[in-house]
């Protein structure tokens, strides 16, 4: 069993905010992050998956595959959007990089699976001072 | 003469778009970046200044002065803010990284005049793939 | 479950050597990390909790609290100080980055507890090319 | 327990391919990794070891110690080499990271031990957007 | 006048030699670099353009015309390839990364000013520990 | 005209102070930097070396000797040392960022002139966040 992991990177505005909280309370719970008129980040993420390296390849997954699996599946919905507004898979769910890193997962989960390798963590940098790491369960 | 920069971070949504273009013609002209509902970036921005090292400290300027002008100047009316719609200094202009390094050079250049030192470079990242570089003229 | 990690800095002056050890036992053992006028880092330091997203916020726990608990009981402590000398937490233990990522554990792994998250991983970077991790076992 | 990670560079040229494959059939699996007349990359090698800090020296493994059996045994051998041709090691072995990861661990894994630690993981970066990790089962 | 860098990375394999040394002249002069079977980099291409911010768009050059330029007429050429065997442009040349920027110099430079910028500086990084500038003369 | 750039490291202990100051004037003018016990960093160095490319090399300076020259001249004497006490290029000069770079820049000029160079620019980084820059003049 070895696990390889691709990096790609989105650029996103968000903000973290409930439409059951006052401002007041938006602004306590989520500090500069309920800016009411969004900021934004350069995201890094880093999607692992597990597998035996195929005895003809050498191989895992093919870095294409897995790639253009993360682009079209996350990326592309993700780059140069509104988290909150335009991302369906982030429909109805707060955006906080948690969430994001938990719906990333259910994209891309049974995909990676039909390509015969195994989903193992996806890992989501927001900023370089903080990140998450979602393992599937 | 010696050049002392200092590294500051601020993460920030906007969009490249002219009112008087239509929404194709944005599209055409700043493709993604253009999306109406705005994008983001955590920005890496590097103040450089320059001067002689002061013979009793050793120092162009305190860099405890430096942060305090660039924090208090800059990152604090950009950061977790919407460049286009809330930062003073960029009212009436277009948000390209190109603008914002000139109005940021705007805001820093007196103060570190008067603090004995010269502004001399402002150099802006949007994303690990492209910054710009201002020298005042 | 999900993890979340904060990145912190601090730099502190140490020194690797035993005081019942010769200086040549210490220059063998340790090598020039045994230096006796000391030397130095910018430490990096990763700590990353566990936890359930929170149904409300979307949070493991509040970055912000994270943030001043490392800040309060061990950059604090740490920055711009002597490993050996001034550090409470380092008393009586010889100043690894192995050591002290077990001591930063013991000084955070009760606090984040009280605040609904639990501490997962302790990693401490002394410079780019060597890091540790601890797990509290 | 505490893992310590030691991280070494390397250049290497390489080439993905089976001489069993029509330079088509290269092309289709391998893409532009099959070009005939090589590539290379800056190759990084995080080594972590486990073990207990030794009471005496606060250390699990003397990071000279590990540094010199990483640098003979690997990086002396794949350094401004060529992986297809000129390394011992990976002699009858696609080019792959999967596969020159589980070698290097085969390399490390007994003298490691020898040294009173246990490998842990040998994580190998090809590009900042791809690296592999190894745990030896 | 403000300058706006593009970055770009590419994977290549080459070797520094004359066919007029001998072999013992090669690595008395070269090093390991003159190794006879390749060996190979990740390198980090950093095209700086200057100009005026143009007044409707707020750019110097559009960063996609200007990734193009660079892409279509340096990266595709290099990328996963060997630098001394099949990159026309350093035909004749010794694949120093000096004459490597020299020679992405001279492609790029008509290119950019056709699209009203002019080329400011090549920056081309072998490894994390050495980079050569060139301003074109 | 070309300008080669090489990168070398060292960790090295220090703190920025005036004898004839008292322990508060160095609290004010000096922050934390001046703890009397010191304090310390991972300096990252680059040297900057300009010339024409040797048509029979194709290299401004060889790398290799220009290492041993920054190796043997510079990051030996500072690393692993206490930049206050044991530099003796230090000796009687404030061991401020300014400083070291300056007295760097004394230490090598003359040596890569020796080598057929000219040295351009000592670039000296304290932390991620704050590095100088000095010209010879």
């Amino acid at each position: 069993m070895i696990f390889l992991t691709r990096r790609e990177t989105f650029n996103t505005a968000h903000r973290l905010f409930r439409e059951d909280y006052s401002a007041e309370k938006n602004l306590e719970v989520f500090g500069k992050c309920s800016n009411a008129n969004w900021h934004g980040h350069n995201y890094e993420l880093f999607v692992t998956v597990s597998g035996m390296a195929d005895p003809h390849t050498g191989m895992v997954i093919n870095l294409k595959t897995l790639s253009e699996i993360v682009r079209t599946n996350v990326i592309e919905k993700l780059d140069h959007k509104n988290m909150n507004i335009e991302v369906d898979f982030m429909k109805g769910r707060l955006a906080s990089t948690e969430n994001l890193a938990i719906a990333i997962w259910e994209q891309l989960s049974d995909l990676i699976e039909k390509n015969n390798a195994k989903l193992h963590c996806v890992k989501l940098c927001e900023t370089e001072n903080n990140f998450v790491e979602y393992f599937g369960e």
